[in-house]
């Protein structure tokens, strides 16, 4: 039994609350157990300079806590007047998982900004966001395809995200918590798709290591998860769903 | 009529959603009308260099909007790498304005940040941010209290705040929503105390000015709103109201 | 009487030093008490961006203090990197104040730059800085006007600026210097064109509140003393008053 | 056959120039191909705030590339006056990948910063960074260790690096070069100790995915690849292996 | 004849006013024709830390121009968020050059910042920084030994700087102003003592060169410019010239 | 006799590797002693806006060290997020002295960035970066002349660099080390051409100064040192000294 009652191969509760906030075109409230993150989609009709005249669009990520979204407070980054490295990682690892399963011709040459807002972490906060990002996304290419201002639906297939990892009482674990992954010895991310092929995987032993067998139950666990994540995400994009490639 | 149906003098709905995030000291999501702001209370057993030695506590404030707070996404101050003056501007007037009714000496040496983070703009951001802001510190301080680490409670009275302007249809008006804000000739963010004395006034003719029956008619409206959402502020503290000075 | 001998409603002595530094389009250096700021007016034959195909002028303007400016030596803006809160505040409060008396559609497509920059400080910078720059402004637009590059006078009204406050020996007092300013319970600064408008009115009670009695007597100081510098910017401007359209 | 002729598994040729600059207490320049990175560590006797009174050691890791280290000249961070997220990404990976293998008890209350600039590349630069971080490292700790300011060799086990990849026309390779990398479907980075255990993976498909079967494949080429650095990196280090554990 | 009438050894009108500014310890507005400087002499009771524990003073300073000192105006260093590679140069140029009269033994554990603001440009604006900060640094060493902080007068000898050039027209000439230092083809500041030793020379030919003979005449003009403005020192400091070593 | 052995005439062993990096149009390793910098010229097919539409090119230079070039450990300017002054200083003298001696017309209007990177200090790394830079940029010209890019070889002349000081114990010395340079009481940088024009002279005393006999000792001992240098230029380029004007 972990630290709040789960099974090893256990998810905390996922919930999503659509058009959570007014103006953007895809807005979702996740809920990862007491992890809480606002993710926003934004249609910007024009692409950065480096994808000029490609005839393809583009997704770019951005990601932030509050600063009381923790125990302790942090200090804002536009009081450091810089960015993290941490939440460089973050960002860029959101936007590239997003790429991954957009054909970007069928975007055409607009910018989908993609905004992660934590409210509330307790674990888990990069893969939420994946998870959540998602669903803004599908919403907002659904405004853009029902004004017509796009033809085909260029998500190609479904896409999740869950942490894994190694515990010394339970080794291997799905969807670690704040406390859980404070004591974890190995911590993992894994990004999927609906059909489950691997988009990312990010394994770290901060001081420890692991072996190949570690790697596999984890990627095992993982797999459970994103496919139980997925189910979700079907039931809350309602209709939409038809319009996804991989599910036709 | 106004736009959205209201009279002159009437305010938009407002509602408090206390201990909304779960790790701040004080935490309340306040919504007025369309606007959505969660102000978060932190305390830091710490007070700034410029404050030491002198036995007193300090309050300060920081303020931001999501991206997508507004109608258009606006680029994340942490990615400027500095924060903007209309920013500065706000959070040294939500701070100097909650400062007004804090006895700092019974708060003892510590720092009390209060947060305002807004999820959704629709005018009178930060107004709200300031009404809301008070709510939270009076929780903070309950906590702070009922744990003993204070003798007196340190709240001498209520705080809130409103916008009020003038505007060419209907002369002067209460609680400018986005709309109505961008319409207006004459701009004013009145600040009071519980009791009806002033705490801060800030008018603007932004190309245009404004004579003083017109500065009166104003003020009537603001005492008006602040004294309704004072109201509204008691009861969302609940048995808190009992520590405040002014209400003994 | 006052620390300096004053009347409660009397200003210190006003002086303007016409054409101060040779580059400006207008230059003055405004002297009110031991406050000394240059106000330099600059025409660039551009606009911002955000003003761009609406035929209309801009009026920018930026304040800063020479380090030693004060009683105690403070670290220059461009070693600290940024610009601090207090200083946005007041240039966008100089630039706001001055395009309200400025019909912009008048001035053509170009910015005139409003230079403040305070070389010894006494007191009440931010009201001698837009008093000054005033003058400045109509010196270049006389500059414009004389070489035909506008047609139509641009300047409305006049407009000056001026402190009040309250303090707890005196009461309301009119124009404060330094060692006021830092007793003051309340701190109120207010523009006013040369006809009696308001123009922006910001009070401020730092840890202290104020009645709106208290409100109408710094009002009414306010008022008076605008009324004795416009005559004073009149005697400075000379014959250039007569382009302005309250003039006429 | 691949570009440069190299068969799927074969690693382009490894080489170490010990004590390439004089004054650092561990000085490498490590040619992995036609990359080429000088890896430099530094003692510092501090560890920094956070890591203060536990009576352990820090590593903390820095990477830049020369300008034109590459193909085209790159904008100098220091002229950007930032650190871009690419950077931060690969610092804190050697970062963490070097304190998998160091026992930060045994280093006592000091900091070693290990400096990684690549003055040519061609492909695999964070990879070749660890694999040569790891050998200027061993140097450091000698020089610790032969001045007695240790008693015991801290670091635990081998540590190198190595990318795999999937090409569209060859499938899973083993140490990309360049121009394969920028070809490659999916791009893969393997940290491994000398006895074969994972320190850190991370495996992207950009605008692509991948299968377990496929990351299997990876996974096999990355532990040969780094089973065959391990033995140039004890060449290189001489006598001082002996003070590793894992090869006691 | 130079374009301003001037002789090829003839300085442009040298004039000092004394306390320019009330707050300082030492203050001076210097003019060098057209060119004008505020320097101002701050005490500060510390030291940099790299000073620490040696027993000795130090003198820094720092150089700015108002944004329209210039025909053009400039962009504030302060809204650019970094000082510009010219006014580091200057600024250090500046430091060195005063440190090199001064004993810093006898300064005490205290640093004395020096700000030159040039108000008004044309040309020579570093030099006759230099010239009016060392009048300034010895007003403030006069007050330091008047309130008996220091025993010893720490000014050991006079100190002024002047430009001279190379001209296609007229050869070498001293004391460049704007258009005459637009032209030139070598541009060269040299800074001496009251008693003839070099104390910094900096010559430079952009997009030119120049021959042993031509330092020789401009060292020969900078010399005869460097004791005239001496005695122009002199006279500006009065009573204080006695306390300076070289004087006795 | 030296702290090195050396003749107060005589200069360090000096060595270019020329081609050291494979990607810049022009690259080399000068060795200075133990002093080594990697200068490499990079070739960019655009002029910077103040440069545009005046048919000639631009030389632009930049300089840094790797953080442990040096006996102790600098910090990183990208980590700093600003380059130091001593930064600018050097960078933009190197340019300087470079385009002191290129036809600009002759170049077209590209670019030529020049990047100094110091891989190990032992004094004199400005004098050895501006030696190298001109190599480098000799090489890279000569690509440009090979592909006929430019019809005629822009170089006019040779250009080298060196340190002169006065050293108490030995008087006037050529060519100072690291310790050397700690020690001397004046230290002087003397750029010249091939044939024996002064192209930039910098000479300061840090806490001292210098007489004009001291001032002549210095430069006689330049000129000789450059001479030897250009020897081992023209060695280092073989045929391309041919295209060199002044060689003609």
């Amino acid at each position: 039994m972990r630290v709040d009652g789960r099974k090893k191969d256990e998810l905390r509760p996922i919930h999503f609350e659509i058009n959570y906030v007014k103006h953007p075109e895809g807005s979702v409230l996740v809920n990862v157990g007491d992890t809480k993150v606002i993710c926003n989609a934004s249609i910007e009709e024009r692409i950065p300079p480096f994808m000029r005249g490609q005839g393809k669009g583009w997704i770019n990520a951005e990601y932030s806590m509050l600063p009381r979204a923790t125990e302790q407070r942090n200090i804002r980054e536009s009081s450091k007047g810089k960015v993290t490295g941490r939440t460089m990682e973050i960002q860029r690892l959101i936007g590239r998982a997003l790429r991954s399963i957009v054909k970007l011709e069928d975007l055409g040459e607009r910018t989908i900004w993609i905004d992660c807002d934590v409210i509330q972490a307790d674990g888990g906060t990069r893969t939420a966001s994946i998870t959540g990002a998602f669903v803004a996304l599908v919403l907002a290419c659904g405004k853009l395809h029902h004004t017509q201002k796009i033809s085909k639906f260029p998500i190609e297939n479904y896409l999740a995200a869950i942490s894994v990892g190694i515990d010394e009482e339970h080794g291997a674990i799905l969807d670690l918590n704040y406390i859980e992954d404070s004591k974890a010895a190995v911590d993992m991310n894994i990004v999927m798709t609906g059909t489950g092929n691997l988009v990312e995987i990010q394994g770290t032993g901060e001081e420890a290591t692991f072996s190949r067998a570690q790697l596999d139950q984890m990627i095992d666990l993982g797999e459970k998860g994103i496919a139980e994540i997925v189910t979700k995400q079907k039931e809350a994009l309602g209709d939409l769903v038809n319009f996804i490639s991989a599910n036709k």
